[in-house]
């Protein structure tokens, strides 16, 4: 786990260690050389984002933490995990965590498999914690929620007339519908009102939404550490500060667009370009500083606890960076 | 559906007509083209004897078929479609039933997307019929183990010393466990007894185990019809005509099986005879028979009714194409 996250929540560390190890655990397969990759990927370079923000709304009445909460953490990591492996398959990744990719170091076939693999875990988790619950459906409904939203993607790929909203859908499958699980679920297991729960949840679906905007910006102001300058662009998925300023600046940007996946590194700068004089960077920041807004406003409805303050620290913290 | 396959059981044949509408109610996705080659898929050229395994294994004590038997057989199905999108992203395969394949038409992204979709709405079918019975975890646990199949198979690729036990782990994984969840499932939810549900485990896993042996000895005498002959050898997966052979005929077949990827089809087709001559094929149709001859007698321990005669009668089948 990467140790500049535990600022924001040091109580939570010794929790996060246990979901971690109950990951390693549960990463048995019967293929020699992948099991240590995939505990390798588990074990470092990972956030641990979404089980924090889990174990985080499941202690909103500041109960102990229980084995229970821990699962389920560890389930939507490792559904993360799942869902990344695949991706680095479609964007032939080399790299993921620091590391060689799955599907660099063992091959697209070996990838794909491992990360059905982990979609199994997933579900003998939730089978285990939450099988009793409504809980089991929103996790079966949460992996197609996930796929609708990267498939929606694809679908949009190179198309100059795409909507905020479509955008917006987008998303929320693709990013935030899994905070948005980690939150509600993490109310929920944690005994938060029905009320609470609902709320837990929006504030999740905010934070979610917020987080990815905040990505497609890095994208634009080049501050992306592991990842190729405007990837996206060229593989024809337009990102919010290109999609806010396209119906106004068609006219500068069409001839490059319509390139497609032939457009040159000159081309993908003079579109960077374009966007940032054209105000698309500002204006996806005002849309982030929204979503965040809206999740602090929700976030003040919930019972104070020291929970409640660390992720009032990650929200601020998230607004710092859109602005 | 492929009509021919009524013949052995046209008591079926509205039933398994409504567990095709089923699924083809559930292949709703939002990326447009996938869809009607979803349904394509899902409606053309499946044989469906999986889902009429589970409705036969259902039909044991005759009681009327269910909403929740034929929701359970289109979710094995359905997860059946998902191994086989993937399958052929892994093999590159041009075709699936008599179409293009997913991976070809639409691209290896798409494909990998749409068999990950494909398993949730798997999930979501299960928790719709089984999610307060122990085949919730069951059903949980089945994708997992044809997983490791798959990934014990690819570990072993151009392994010189497979034993017979790796060999039938592996299959047992890969093919199996999908038949022996099929009748075991279809008997649970028709209502017999524990003693039967138990012999229809065995029953489907016998099946499924014959079934693929069957299909690894088409390799080898060349009926396969939608599949380059001895594909499995070039990419280094021994099957099982070849197993049985190698420990006695290691100094014929290492040159030419250490030549690995680079096997020329004449290496191929030299393999393919000195495999035919050393009495692989005819060791390998032996082995078949014992499996299905445990099914038989198995079989024979169940109520009498349509079912177990629809079932006896595909065992027959089985049995003549293994001679």
């Amino acid at each position: 786990m990467q140790q500049a996250y535990f600022r924001y929540y040091p109580q939570l560390k010794p929790n996060l260690t246990a979901v971690s190890d109950l990951i390693g655990d549960r990463l048995t397969v019967r293929y020699a050389q992948l099991e240590p990759a995939l505990q390798q990927m588990a074990q470092q370079g990972g956030k641990f984002l979404r089980p924090a923000f889990l174990l985080l709304f499941a202690g909103l009445h500041e109960h102990p933490v229980t084995e229970q909460q821990l699962k389920a953490a560890a389930s939507i990591e490792i559904l993360h995990m799942a869902t990344l492996i695949h991706d680095d398959i479609i964007d032939d990744a080399p790299k993921r965590r620091g590391h060689a990719s799955l599907q660099a170091a063992f091959g697209k076939d070996v990838a794909v498999y491992a990360g059905d693999y982990l979609f199994t875990v997933f579900f003998d988790l939730i089978t285990e914690t939450v099988a009793n619950t409504r809980f089991l459906t929103v996790n079966a409904r949460i992996m197609k929620r996930i796929l609708n939203g990267e498939l929606g993607q694809m679908g949009d790929r190179f198309k100059l007339d795409q909507s905020l909203l479509g955008y917006l859908r987008n998303v929320n499958g693709k990013t935030a519908a899994l905070f948005s699980l980690a939150a509600e679920e993490g109310a929920f297991l944690g005994g938060a009102t029905q009320k609470e729960i609902q709320l837990a949840k929006r504030i999740g679906q905010n934070i979610g939404i917020a987080f990815q905007i905040l990505d497609d910006i890095l994208d634009y102001t080049g501050h992306h550490l592991n990842k190729p300058i405007l990837k996206d662009l060229a593989t024809g998925v337009y990102s919010l500060p290109l999609l806010l300023v396209l119906p106004t600046h068609q006219a500068e940007l069409t001839p490059y667009l319509t390139q497609q996946a032939q457009m040159t590194p000159a081309d993908i700068k003079a579109v960077q370009q374009i966007v940032k004089q054209a105000g698309g960077v500002q204006a996806a920041q005002t849309l982030a500083a929204k979503f965040t807004a809206k999740a602090e406003a929700e976030l003040a409805q919930l019972p104070p606890s020291a929970s409640r303050r660390a992720l009032e620290k990650i929200i601020e913290q998230l607004l710092k960076r859109t602005r």
